[in-house]
């Protein structure tokens, strides 16, 4: 992924190291939350607020890979590429990269899609936005 | 998934809600790993106790299917069955059903391996337990 | 605390140990509240439906003393009793203790307030329950 | 708390939001940790490295007074002043304020002691450093 659309960097906090030292399995999804909602945010698209007008992004399906741990103090960087499939679903690319050495995190790719009133809808007509592949 | 080699059961707690009144995607994965340590246990395989020991049982991969969102109150079940995939891979194929409906939530398929002083080595070996295909 | 008005058994999870091997710090406060919400829920108080009713139960204040940590595989039992202060506070007394040696792991006093559309109201005329002290 | 020791800027994360739409109670921990450990690494003591040495960082008493909730998207600082109590115990004096208006989210007073291989020691002669109170 060379070239990223959105990038965000973190540092790890320790409350998110489990017994082994490292970075919980579980709390990778939070940091890829955290960064597609600011990537989205970057784009208008306010999480929250959509909610409030009863329009729900969500996950349908995720896929990650990991390839190293996070550890204590570690920082890295988020980058996110996406791509539509179909008319219902944006398809989230995803690597967690340490900083500075690039060394490769995670891979994920992450399914979102978008609901009106609990139906499926077009993620252009919901959120206004239209969605290019990169 | 007739028949799952282990079963254990959960309460939602509402902590673990987002701000949409479902529980967050993450968290999920917290319910799939104490199922599976809780099952580990059941086969005298004591996560905490191989650490000490150098061991370490590492997730490589996740795939999860979201289906459909618990909410407050919600009742659940996990459900684990393995099989073994090479020498050094075992597969969790584990689905979550609410109670007392039985609606699949999610379904999710997980790659554990086992490192010894950060190598990867024959779960049988590190362990002293046999796996079965389930 | 030698009866307590409400209890509720847990066993911790590994996922919430950080890298001391104990249970870290914040999630007592996740425990302490499940408990209360299972609580409020045996006077049928549901905390996710009163939010829908725009009546917010939340807490204006907490002192936790810890005395012994949990770690992998414990089990607890969280005990809670109330008292009102005033009109508008209720008090939970809480403590959490091993199973099964008793050893109090903390003692808690949690202050809850109940708000309606922002502004506190009595918990009775918000609740429908009468508060007892116990 | 005009002058701080120390002071550490953040932004809430949508899943540390619960059902209220507000930063959960336990979360506030989790930032109030994060910083006490960037502050002790700004006077180079580390947490995690002294874990591998049996010497522990502990929390004996939390005390939380919640003031205003954060939101989605807010950004807020912690500061931190210290000071010791006794030969055994440091007093953080921690206030999380929101960013840009300066608004009082909590204040907490949080007391931490060091143990070595189980005993409390003095931290000086655990961590090599002099604390002044602030």
């Amino acid at each position: 992924m060379p070239e990223a659309a959105f990038k965000l960097e973190f540092k790890v906090r320790d409350y998110e190291l489990d017994l082994q030292g490292i970075v919980n399995n579980s709390v990778y999804q939070n940091y890829l939350e955290h960064a597609r909602h600011e990537f989205l945010l970057s784009k208008n698209i306010d999480f929250a607020a959509l909610h409030e007008q009863h329009i729900d992004l969500v996950v349908s399906r995720v896929e990650i890979n990991y390839k190293a741990p996070l550890q204590s103090q570690d920082s890295f960087v988020v980058k996110i590429n996406t791509e539509k499939q179909g008319n219902l679903r944006i398809v989230f690319h995803q690597i967690i990269e340490r900083i500075p050495d690039g060394k490769v995190i995670i891979d994920a790719t992450i399914i979102g899609v978008c609901l009106q009133n609990g139906r499926p809808v077009k993620p252009e007509d919901a959120t206004g936005v239209e969605w290019e592949n990169k």
